[in-house]
């Protein structure tokens, strides 16, 4: 379910990389894979990384960092709090914190976490992606495996579910 | 307290005008000067406007507009409601709506009717101004009229209470 | 025969006065009212402020400046040589600079001075207006004063003519 | 020698491909590998792709094209008449046009078709990468495969030639 975001966050990485720069790389312990945080892009590219939940403490974890960047992906399932954490240690500490998500859920209700994000955050740069109708895709559906759009439900399901990005025009058709 | 969002708004107002072209504006009903709306920039610009407050049904409102463009200012008090309402007034009667507003409140904490503008707005812009340490400030603060700082209170105080603008680091020392 | 780029010109360079700091002003010697520089918006705004011309060496003119920020108003007409001095003074002498102009002539051929601009600068941001038919004006034409286009003539040519913002469709119909 | 743009526009491509659209891709002639033309991204992403070179005539290319966009990589070889066209096609034909490319060479003078390119399109969107010393990457320099800097020489040089991302600052030192 995405515009290419993790394909982005592994470039940006990749290059820190190339420039002989560590980065701290995360992602939510929703995305483990054999109890392995994984990062994947649909166009092939792939790194294993630790992963946060809902636990975690960036602040102190990235106290005494080395990193020159901290990455995070599906930025979504962070907490308000672990938002002002990585804020503060962006400021206090000075090291750049990306993180990258989606706003809203499948019913176009905010993530907590990425509303924290929006409105704290220095810079905020769209990753775009087109709707079937040729729009640009702002918003996203869950649906049945047969592709008929899913309502109700829990804000978070993963595994079970399928999604797909769309326009606000067709969202609300 | 801000960066010149009102000056820009009304210069949108302008620009559409001068194309012969009808606006609906928009202002909190926080922001009346005897007992009218006032959208006044501290530049010098000022136009009297309508007014909202938390009951107004913008989406009933704006059913049946000629209005080429809706601008509305000081939309942090919006409410997360009537966000969607303008939201899907925009993608289903197609009339472009543009809202202005601050993120964060002088605690950093978001208003609600931002965090809803920043989930679902298709486009995000922001309007720069400068801390007083030279860097860009993306916070505010509420002091006394002695300029010392206060970090406590109602999220939502304008007649006593002064804001100054600030970057996240200033925001933090 | 602009969006709203004086007006926000005007607006920065009031954010920093208000902080206490000093900004250096330019225009082109093109726009002169009475021997005087003057940077005036169609909104109702005005200052006036020294000029440049061809023969303006930026580097030597900033090397010692005070200023917080230099705003050059009408920046199409910097010469390439120029741009590349205040790209140099902005990066060595750590001022902040920042140009507003526009990018191409009334056939849709750039300045140089713009061209050069967009090709060095750090950051670069769209001031946005309407073409008549509602759509994001890009583009620019020449009219007579009955509002006939002309498609011929002089690149530069400001008080006998007539300017209109244009989408790029309208451009080329 | 880049900073992601071509991971960006592969990425764009699979997101349409995924769509179930087409998309027109193009390289330039100056990158074949055996005779063909060939996007690859340092992180590992490769297509085939045709090739453009200053007789291409996008006009009458895409006359007739079913792409639902087209996606041009190094879009600084262009000519400024190439861009011309595909300036015309996309309004005219109304079919999204998508260039990748850099601003200036390894003297900081512009490629013309960069120039082009930046003075007429509708949307400016910047790759990000950073320097050496941590701060954003806007310029490039040439060096010899021991990393010594060359100053002059000719704008157009691929195979044996190395190429640094750099901050202007670190440019002008």
């Amino acid at each position: 379910m995405n515009a290419g975001k993790s394909t982005y966050l592994l470039q940006v990485a990749h290059n820190y990389n190339e420039n002989g720069r560590d980065v701290a790389l995360f992602t939510s312990s929703l995305y483990m894979q054999d109890g392995v945080g994984v990062i994947s892009s649909r166009i092939g590219l792939k790194r294993e990384v630790p992963t946060y939940d809902e636990s975690t403490d960036f602040f102190a974890l990235l106290e005494q960092t080395d990193a020159a960047c901290v990455l995070i992906d599906e930025a979504q399932f962070l907490t308000p709090a672990q938002v002002r954490q990585l804020h503060r240690c962006a400021h206090l500490h000075n090291v750049p914190v990306m993180c990258f998500g989606i706003r809203s859920d499948f019913r176009g209700e905010p993530f907590p976490g990425s509303a924290a994000l929006l409105v704290l955050a220095d810079h905020l740069e769209e990753i775009k992606t087109i709707c079937r109708c040729g729009k640009k895709a702002t918003m996203n559906i869950r649906t049945t495996a047969q592709g008929e759009r899913i309502r109700e439900g829990e804000q978070i399901q993963i595994e079970s579910s399928i999604y797909r990005q769309v326009c606000a025009r067709c969202f609300y058709d």
